[in-house]
């Protein structure tokens, strides 16, 4: 059955703040105690792909997600646009090489469905060359779970409201001026075109499947994505690895 | 006057654990909150650079300095063995692939340090050819400094008792094997063969001077590391950049 992104709330009501908070804590300590029991065992990856219009807060998640992580088995791309080299390229070239190493927890800020949303809605590629993107991104994401890595796609479901007061934020405090880009505001005008393109993707791209995340607060949205991080962290098969040793080995357990 | 690492103590014992840690926590929230902006300004950059025998806690130091800092404006890089491709270039050719841009805080975990410390003591490059990467050092970083980039470099100081017990524990817990490698017992029968390689690079490549950190505890560590950076970051010129708009000009503070 086709997924209708206005089927998914922005806003849960029935949750409690503060319930919802502690609730969150909790699972961000559970998360950097087993991510870091995976970049041990150097064995599996997770793979988690951040997409949203602009000020539906990537970043926030981001930061808030990684709080209790072992920073050395994190990283971090964030997808700009691409520069004259990358675009000489296929459009997963880039992507590819920074794809998560065994034991990472890598989170991709926007993505190589960028790809698809910009061109499809801005018109400067022929349809049928975006068409394919479709299936070569499902092909691309098969490749990366065939290899160890779980692929967490994240669809921050923000409404055209909380956009707007999140945008006038960087017009009028001081210490957001750096994130405001004129271009936003020329982008939100195309808002339900960008939501359309998003619709086709999650119902087309869904070999690995999309969460849509309420995402008109922080609180909201970092709970939704912990807890799908942590129920994946949860089901890999994480073990400590044993002792790996010549000089040692009447220390080695059966 | 020539520095000597002797004379440096790996524990300071007028310190007050209970009080240092508290001290500790307020520096590095206020770390991640000049750091977030160090981000936003996009002009000035930190290279942590930490070098120390093994188990002298160079993981341990990384993780707790970038607590409360903004991921997305950090970046961690662990030099191991060079790769065959590294080899087949001069030493600095991996490393200049990895120093910070604009706006980040970059750490070092092992650096090009390790290109004079291990040919020396294993004697597997001519001398004249180690020889030579000292002044060359000095000018890599200068480069870096004129760039926007400080460099702070960190030897951690750890006593050889100490560094002992902290492999020991490698072999008998369970969650620590992974760390285990047999090869750091051999390292650790030159000790003092590489302490007396760290002196003189201390004393030689010390155009951005050095720091020797009190490393045999976690706390002690962390503090003194923690200052160093903070008392960095206080001496930045840092300021949240103006608001950049055609479209909203008249919202543009003079």
């Amino acid at each position: 059955m086709k997924i209708k992104i206005a089927d998914y709330p922005t806003l849960n009501k029935e949750w409690d703040k503060k319930e919802t908070e502690e609730k969150t804590k909790k699972i961000l300590k559970r998360i950097g105690k087993l991510q870091n029991k995976m970049y041990a065992q150097n064995k599996f990856s997770i793979l988690v792909v951040l997409q949203g219009i602009d000020a539906s807060g990537k970043d926030g998640i981001t930061k808030g997600l990684l709080k209790y992580c072992n920073p050395l088995g994190v990283k971090i791309a964030s997808f700009k646009k691409p520069t004259e080299n990358e675009y000489a390229h296929d459009f997963l070239w880039r992507v590819h090489q920074v794809v998560p190493r065994k034991g990472e927890l890598q989170i991709f800020i926007r993505s190589h469905y960028e790809d698809i949303l910009v061109p499809t809605v801005e018109k400067y590629i022929p349809s049928e060359v975006i068409e394919k993107r479709y299936e070569v991104i499902n092909d691309f994401e098969n490749l990366l779970e065939s290899n160890g890595t779980k692929v967490l796609k994240f669809f921050l479901n923000v409404s055209k409201e909380v956009q707007k007061e999140r945008l006038m934020e960087r017009i009028e405090v001081k210490e957001k001026h750096w994130k405001h880009k004129d271009g936003d505001w020329d982008t939100r005008e195309k808002f339900d075109e960008y939501l359309g393109v998003y619709e086709r993707i999650i119902n087309t791209c869904n070999r690995c499947p999309w969460h849509i995340v309420p995402s008109d607060t922080n609180w909201q949205k970092l709970y939704y994505v912990a807890e799908v991080v942590l129920n994946t962290l949860e089901d890999l098969d994480l073990k400590w690895p044993g002792l790996v040793t010549e000089k040692f080995r009447d220390q080695i357990k059966k």
